[in-house]
């Protein structure tokens, strides 16, 4: 039988913006990755969205950034290593003891944004997040795309793969880059069926048309768009109606 | 026999910018107020400074902050109570994480310039960081005034009082305001001969001349003035001298 | 005939965040106040701010604030007035400086939430204010409320009063505090036949039912609501009904 | 006979923190490059340092960088181009506007740090600063790298080349990297004859012990390193001594 993650970034507000519905996909998700304060994320907004994963028992990650509050941690940075590692260690360390203040506790590590683009192709930067939390807990997953250069120089670690519902995907199992047309998905029944051919057949059809083999623990839904909840909703149903167990891997 | 202990706030650089000679004074301190990145302090000089406090045996405490780097800290601001208890519990957090990282953890917490003036006479917010400490670890005692609002609100907290060696006293045994002629001393001998009357005697000459009572466990000593370390060398050296037992009070 | 005008908070995202509907609001507003990156707006909403309102022959204010993204510049804080004169006097540069690159400039200053508060009774931070816009611009208005401690140091300034269509009003025409109920008036029928007396008569009915006197240039309409634009465009028909002329004052 | 300027970077501190001597510096110096709050400097600081370069007579320029304090500008963020075009006009209208409250102007624009290098190779970012200028005073020069991008993508703009007294120089004429050996020259005397030989030969001693052409109008001098001040009070002298014009650019 099938198992499967759902996973969503939540706590993407800062002070009095906010993004996204986070109680509504709170409702879906089994995993939620929690933003720190670097990208998105302020004290308040942390504590709240712990104190109701904790009361829906979601499972809560750190969703780790570049310190970049106004470029939402989309912009690659050329951080040192050893700035990256400390970086890395304060977020983490501050959203656990938040986290375990509600109850709860950081269960893995989700790098955000540009750093989730830098750390799948760079090995030094990959190797700093890696660092963090090696030094932090090495019992945490790191979650993270398949092929990642995350998985090379993670030795000790364990790494969890996702996939996209939403994406479209190259011939070759990589994601297609958001500036290419058709990227992302935005029909409902589309995206629906593709998770449960993931998280069931474990492949994709990619843009060739061709079946490629997708091996993944979890399902990332984006949460910061109109209707995402509704979405990942229709996502949910579907993988359990089709027999798949929802159930967060960390 | 008289015990004491020294602190001093260390860590309050951030990125290139740097204040005080940090290991200087590691060398001459018991207690070490580590900046946790909200006036100062960023992620890697709190991850250097806390690896050379466990090197040397130094306590580590918590200098938590009003979220201010272009003021240091040291304005009053309007905070509300959850949101400052949430920063307070951030800002701990997330220095115990790099403290523990370093084979260290945080023993105690005292709040920083502006916020460490406004705990002392007003109970809210008082109580908000009283109620963060709470939350985290209620055995972590918090360093404070003698007569701060936050005794009154602290229950179940330990709270040890501190006494300041260069810092004129009012007929009351509260700090002359900075505004005030005379209200810092710079004079070494006055300044390490008022050290040693604190801690052996348990009391201060005020403004007036008289000898005020001042209960104190520890004796603040400044760090971001030049000659800093010197001086603080100067009042530990007195201090044993005079039999004094140096002893971090967490 | 009588003459007012109407104003309203514009620009007020970060970076992916959004607040409010400029661009709606703008279709009714006769003056914008633009914030200037302080307590929100970056460099590229201010940009399309400006060129929006420029478009639709919308007055440029620039809304200046405390620095403090956290806080929305809510948060009253006791910055020195040197800094605060320099703070204002960059904030007023730069948003005319992206104002003049649109073909626009700013025409007047109105200082945003705490600071707003603030100066209306503390003559110190009203002088550091009123200092910046002398220095800058001395023939640029501000708008303050009627009664503001801006009005006693701003010798040589041109102080512009405003009303608040949705705000209760005390017998003696200042504000009823947000902490007392009813302080924010939210039915449109009421919001808007106070408008029209505010403009007709320069009356408005206080909390004790007395008739009290409200001299002002401006009315202020609130932008960050859900339904803002809406509210703001009854306001704007119903003044033009009543056969007031919209026009504004800088 | 030879014509030189010589630039370095001012007003880098922030906050509480200092660096580099400013006012030593201006002594010697005949253009300012003054830092605009993005990676350095804050309100207060670029007015005292605008007020003192006025009085000196010195050229201000606006040394605009990435929004990275905590990093001071030298990493290399991949900042699209509407949203770097809007952050360099926020920081080049902010200082003028500063600098003409003090008697001043910004006379001219250099890029900081990971900018400076960044657009000095990548035409995207090289065009985004140079519309920035292009909007805000297109009779302002550009001061650069000769070789830069930027000179590419100029076009109606002055760009003026500078060169680097106390740097390595690779066959081609282009700056030996930081991160090899020798690339930063410490000993007094070299960096004097050098500065000498660039201003009156225009040629400098590359690595491979070649005399390589070098055109510059402006020799930059670094501002934060200890004895800052004295090495470029020798360079000056240098110059002056050798016969060499000493003149701003701008």
């Amino acid at each position: 039988m099938a198992v499967i993650d759902i996973n969503a970034d939540l706590g993407e507000g800062f002070g009095i913006w906010e993004l996204g519905d986070d109680i509504a996909l709170l409702d879906v998700l089994t995993s939620a990755n929690v933003a720190c304060g670097f990208h998105a994320g302020d004290p308040l907004i942390m504590r709240r969205v712990c104190a109701a994963a904790v009361e829906r028992g979601v499972t809560i990650g750190a969703q780790v950034s570049y310190r970049d509050l106004a470029g939402f941690g989309r912009r690659e940075m050329d951080v040192a290593a050893p700035e990256l590692t400390a970086e890395i260690l304060y977020q983490l360390a501050a959203l656990d003891g938040i986290a375990r203040a509600e109850g709860g506790r950081v269960a893995y590590v989700k790098p955000h944004g540009a750093l989730y683009n830098r750390v799948a192709r760079d090995p030094v930067q990959a190797q700093a997040v890696v660092d963090a939390i090696r030094t932090y807990d090495p019992s945490l997953p790191l979650l993270t795309l398949p092929g990642s250069a995350v998985h090379d120089v993670a030795e000790g670690l364990t790494v969890v793969s996702e996939c996209f519902a939403d994406r479209a995907y190259t011939p070759t199992g990589t994601l297609l880059s958001r500036r290419e047309p058709g990227a992302v998905i935005h029909d409902e029944g589309t995206v629906v069926s593709r998770a449960v051919q993931m998280a069931v057949d474990g492949t994709v059809v990619a843009v060739d048309g061709a079946k490629v083999a997708l091996k993944a623990r979890s399902i990332c839904v984006h949460g910061d768009t109109p209707g995402a909840a509704v979405l990942a909703r229709a996502v949910r149903s579907a993988l359990s109606d089709a027999g798949v167990m929802l159930e967060p891997f960390a």
